[in-house]
C-alpha cells in the first residue's frame, strides 16, 4: 500500500479481518495484511458480499471439481464495497467511489481476451477460486476497470447481487432472448428468479419457471415468472418455448426441458450438476436447437447497474439473511434453511 | 399429365417402372402410373439415385423412428434428371433441363418458412420419407425452384450427390468453418468425407478425420482430410480444434469429439445414432461450445452446384457401385461390402 | 367469389364501395366487383385504414419514383378488419376471425423468399402502390398467412396500424436495439414516434428524439421519448448513442445523426427523402458503423400484435383524425392540419 | 533497456539510424536512442518496411485530417522482423524469434477493447501516426502478443505485408465474404489485389476488379481477381453482387459500385477519399444494403500468416521496389512510378 497511501485521503490499516476456510467445514476469523494493488487496480474497502452456491460447495466439500482448498482461502466473490485507494496508474479521483466488483482478472492478451470472450481466457483469476482470495474480509484489490460505479440509488446489497444478475443476464444474451420471447426456466433459486426478472426486461412476453417448492414458485412468480410449473406433476414438453434455461442442474430437468423448445430455440445450461448428462440428441439434431452453457459472464455489470437502476430488475427482495463478518459460517448454512434465498455479509460489521 | 402435356416435346408415357419397398427386406419391381405435376412443378426423368444409409435402414429396419413403412414405398431422395414437363405455372422452356433435385417439399406458408428455415417447416414432405415416395423410379414431379440447372461439366451422378453434399454444406456453415478453421470430423463414410471436402472448400487449413478403418481413413486422407486418427487408439482430445462434426453417431465418437474443441468452438451432430447419448456436459459449460444438428439443410444447392462445377469437391469419387433399376436390392446391400462407399442406381438402365 | 360463397355464413355482396385516387389530386368514389380470393387467400372486410405518407405523396404527387399512377388505384395499406370468406385452400373456421392485415404478395420462391427476406422478393406486390390496390374500399384479398388474428383487446384502428409499427419494429431489430441501448431518432411524425416506442419496449433506456415541431417533440416525450431535442438549435453529436433511426428523410437530420452514433453502433434509415445525399463517409470508416435501411419488413406482425396486446406499444393515442370511407380526399388532406398525426378511414361508413 | 540486455544473448546498440520525417517533404536519416521496452513488450530488429499510402500522404502532405506532423515523425507500419531482447514480463525463449508486427497499441480496458474491438479504442496508438513513431528504423518496441511468429517458408517482405493482407481479410471478414461469393473490388493497386486474393481465399468464385490502368488489371488478372472492368467505360451495375469493397477512394467508384450489390448484399468502404461522399441513399434503403468500413484490423495476424504459409496469397508479387535505410525517401516516391505497386525499406541495409 506504500505506492498508493498518499494518493488516497481515507485511512487504510495495515491489518483487516477475514474470514478464511482453513479446510472443508472449518471457518475462522483470522487478521491478514490489507493487500497491496497493482498500478491497474484499486483498494476497494468491502460493504456487502452475497454468498453463493459455490462457496458453499467449498465450504462443505473442500473442492470444486479441480480446484481443491489446500491452503485457507477466503470465500465470497459477489460484492460491492468504496474505493479507498488506487494504483499508480488510476485516476485518483476515483477514491470514494461506491463500486460493483467484477471478481475476475483475464489475462488481456491471448487468443480469448483479444475477441472480447475474456470468461473464456485461459489464465483468468477468480475469486474465491483457490488460489485466490475472495470477498469475505475488509479490503480487496480489483482492477480499476472491473469496479463499477453505482448509483446512490442501488443498494449496497443489490450493488453486490450485479455479480448473480450478470449470470442471467449473460445467459438470456446467450440464449437471444428479445422482445416477445417465451422461455422456460428450470429452478427457482436465486439464479432462476434472477433469469426469469431479466428475461422479462429483455421484452420475454412468457416466462414459465419450474420447481419442486410450491414457496419458491409463488416467490418467483412475484418477482418476474408469469407462469409456474410444478417438476413433479406438469410436463413441460409441448411448450415450444424459444429458450430454455437451466438453472437447477437436475439432469432429469435438463432433459425434459430441452424437450419443451421449438425447432431452432435455444438451451443455455446454468446450473451445475453432474459432469456427464444423458441428453436427447436426436430430439436437438431434429430440431436443430443450439446447446450451450454460461462460464460466468463478460462485460455485464454496466447493463445489470442498469437494470437494477431503472427497477427493471429488483435484487433486494432476494436478500433473505444478513451476517456481520464473524458470522460467515452461519452464512454459509443459512441456505440449508426454507424460505432462504439469499445470505449477504457485511465485512464492515 | 393432362394439364402438362401439351407443354412439351417430349414423349412422356404414362406408366413407369419403380423400385418398390414393399415392406422390410421386401423389393421389387413394378409399374405404377407417372406422377401428375402441381402448377408449381416439374416433372423430371431420373438419370441417377445415390443410395444413402436411411435407404438401406428402411429396408432393413422398415422404419426410421416414428416413420414407418406400412405402405409400399419408392426409396431414394438423392438425384438428378432431366426436366421433361413442367406444370401450367412454369416457364416451358425448362424443358430439357438437366437438374439436381432437393428433395423437400415445405408448405412455405408456416413461420419456419417465412424465416428461412424451410427444413423445419413441420409439415414438410421428403422423399423417401414414408409416405412420400422417392426416386428409385423413372420420373419424378418436384417444385420448379427445387429442380437446380447444373452445367454440363457436372456428372448424373455428381448431380445426384449434391444431395448429401447438402449435408456437408449445411453442416459446415452451422459449425462456422471458414479460412484458417482447424476441424474434426468423425467417421469417414461418404457423409465424413463429404464433410472433410467441404471444410477445405470453406477454408479449413486442418481437418482431422477419425475412422476404426484404415482403408477410409487412407481414402480420406486422398480426398480433404489432412489428418487421419484411428478412432481406437489415437486421443482426440486436447486438439482444441474450432469446430467437430460428428458423421459416425457413435456416442463414443460424439463424447471423445467434444473433447476436442477449444473454448467458444461448436459441435454440430450430423451422424444418426441413438436418441440420448450422454454428454459431458461441464466441458461444454465451462467452455461455452455451442452444440447443435442438421436436420438436412436449406438453400444449399447453388452453392454445392457451383463447389462441383468448380472442382472444389469431387463427388464421383466416392461412387464405386453402379446398378440398374431392377438391381435396387442390390444396390440396397452394397454397402455391406468392404470398400464400397456409394452405390448409384441408374432407373433408365 | 363462387369459389368461397358456400364457405362463409357471412352475406359477402358482389359490389362494393371503392375510394379511388383516379390520377394525381383526383379521388372519387365507386362502385367496384369484390374481389375474388386466390385457393390460398382470405377476403377481408376492412374494418380501418390508416393514412400513410405514401398515400398522400401518390395523391398529390401521382408517383413515388418508378411507380406511376395511370390507372385508377385504391390506397391504403395499414388495415384491419375481419374475415368473410375463405379460399379453398383455406380452414374454414376462420371466417369471423378480426385480422390485422400484412399487405404484402412475395412470391415465396425465389433466393430473397427462401432465406427469409421475403420482403426484398424483386416480384412482391404490395397494397396501393401501382398497380396493386389498397384497403380504401369495403373488401380486400389478402393470403390467410398474412391476415393475422387479433384479440378482443386490440381496437381496429391499432390492429391497422400494426403495419407502421412493423416499420418501427423491423428498424429496431436491425438497429440491433435491446436492453440498455441509446438511441437517437430523427423526426418526431407517427414513424419516429412509433420507432421511440418500439425502442423502449426492446429495452433502450435513453430515447433522443428530435424534431422542429415543439408539438411533436412534447408528445414524443409523453409517449416513448426520454430526451426531446430541437432539431434547429440542440446539436447531437457526441451522444455516442448505440443505434440512430431516420425517420425524417431530411439529409441534414441524417448527416448530423451519423454523428451521434458511437464506433462499432448502427445507423437505420426509415426516413424516404431525396434519392442521394452526402454522408460523412470517412467518420462511417473510422468508427466502423454500420449503415443501411429498412424496405418493409418481414415476420413482424407477431410481435406487433403482441407489444399493442400488452400495453408496451400505444397506438391508438396517434390517431387524430376519423373519416368515412366517402371522406378519404379529406383523410389524406388531413396531415396538413397542425397536431394531426394519423388519420383513419372507416370503410363501413 | 537496461532491464531486459541481461534477457538477451543478442548485442543490441545503445543507437539507431532511423529515417524521419521532420516536416512535409524534409526526410533526413538522425541518430536516435534505441527505444526502451515495457515489461509486456519486446524489442524487434526491423527486418522489412513496406510503404503504405498514409506514409507517402503524410510526407507529402505533412498530415492526414487531424493528425499532424508538428513533430519529426518516423514512418512506415507495416513490417516484420527479429526479437532481440523482452521486457520483464515477457517468456526470453521469444529472443531470436521472426515476427511480423501488429503495429498497433490498445488500452486493452475500455468497452470497445474488453468486447475484442480493440481497433476501436479511442486510446490506441498505432506506429506511423502522430506522436507515435513508426519503422523506418533499425529497433521498434511492440507487446509481446502484437509479434507474431512466422515460419521460414514466409519471407521479410511477405512477413511486413501481413499488415495490408490484415486490411484486406477485415475488409472481407465484414464483408461476409464466403465460399460461392460474387466480389466486385474497385481499385486495383495494393490493397485492391490484396482484398481479391483474400476473397479468392475466402472461397469467392467471381471477383470484379475495376480500375482505370490497364497494367494494373492486368496484375490483378494474374493475381486474384476473375473479371476486369474498365472503370471509365465498364457499367458494373446490374452485377448483383453479394459485396463490394471499395479501394479506391473515388467517390464515383463508390457511387457506382453500391449500384452492383444485390438485396441484402453489403458494402465495404476500405479506400480513403473525401470525407463527405453523396451515396445512393435510398438505393441503400430499397435493397437493405449494409454499408461501413474498415479502421485498421482486429485479431487478423494469426489467420494472415497461415493464408501466406499455406500460398493462398501471394504478397512477394506485390514488391516492386527494394530500398536501403537511408533511401527511405526514395521509397516513399517510388509509387509515383509506372509499374510500381509496394516499395519496401529495408532498415539493415
Amino acid at each position: 500500500m506504500t505506492a498508493t497511501a498518499e494518493r488516497t485521503a481515507v485511512e487504510v490499516p495495515k491489518t483487516m479481518r477475514a474470514s478464511l476456510l482453513k479446510k472443508q467445514g472449518d471457518v475462522a476469523l483470522e487478521n491478514l495484511a490489507v493487500p497491496t494493488v497493482d498500478d491497474d487496480q484499486v483498494l476497494v474497502q468491502v460493504a456487502a458480499v452475497g454468498v453463493c452456491g459455490s462457496d458453499v460447495h467449498y465450504y462443505e466439500h473442500g473442492r470444486i471439481g479441480p480446484y481443491v482448498v489446500d491452503h485457507p482461502l477466503i470465500l465470497g466473490h459477489e460484492l460491492s464495497g468504496r474505493i479507498v485507494a488506487v494504483g499508480a496508474g488510476v485516476d485518483s479521483s476515483r477514491v470514494g467511489q461506491r463500486v460493483a466488483v467484477e471478481p475476475q482478472r483475464p489475462c488481456r492478451v491471448c487468443d480469448q481476451c483479444k475477441h472480447g470472450r475474456y470468461n473464456l481466457c485461459p489464465s483468468i483469476e477468480f475469486y474465491a477460486t483457490p488460489p485466490i482470495d475472495g470477498a469475505f474480509t475488509e479490503y480487496v484489490a480489483i482492477q480499476a476497470d472491473f469496479a463499477f460505479p453505482i448509483p446512490d440509488s442501488v443498494s449496497d446489497e443489490a450493488a453486490a447481487l450485479i455479480e448473480p444478475l450478470s449470470v442471467g443476464i449473460w445467459a438470456c444474451q446467450r440464449a437471444e432472448i428479445g422482445p416477445g420471447s417465451r422461455v422456460l426456466i428450470a429452478g427457482a433459486g436465486p439464479i432462476g428468479i434472477i433469469a426469469a426478472q431479466t428475461a422479462r426486461a429483455f421484452g420475454a412476453t412468457e416466462v414459465y419457471i419450474s420447481d419442486i417448492s410450491p414457496d419458491r414458485l409463488a416467490f418467483a412468480l412475484e418477482h418476474g415468472a408469469t407462469h409456474a410449473l410444478d417438476a413433479r406433476t406438469d410436463s413441460v414438453e409441448g411448450l415450444n418455448v424459444d429458450a430454455f434455461i437451466d438453472a437447477s442442474g437436475a439432469p432429469q430437468a435438463v432433459r425434459s426441458g430441452i424437450l419443451a423448445v421449438r425447432p431452432a430455440g435455444r438451451v443455455i445450461l446454468v446450473g451445475l450438476g453432474a459432469d456427464d448428462v444423458e441428453l436427447p440428441v436426436s430430439f436437438i439434431q431434429n430440431r436443430e436447437i443450439w446447446l450451450s452453457g454460461v462460464f460466468r459472464y463478460a462485460n455485464t455489470w454496466p447493463l445489470g447497474i442498469q437494470l437494477v437502476a431503472d427497477g427493471k430488475v429488483d435484487l433486494d427482495v432476494l436478500v433473505t439473511g444478513r451476517f456481520g463478518l464473524s458470522e460467515a459460517e452461519a452464512a454459509l448454512q443459512a441456505g440449508k434453511q426454507p424460505g432462504q434465498l439469499k445470505a449477504v455479509v457485511y465485512p464492515g460489521r
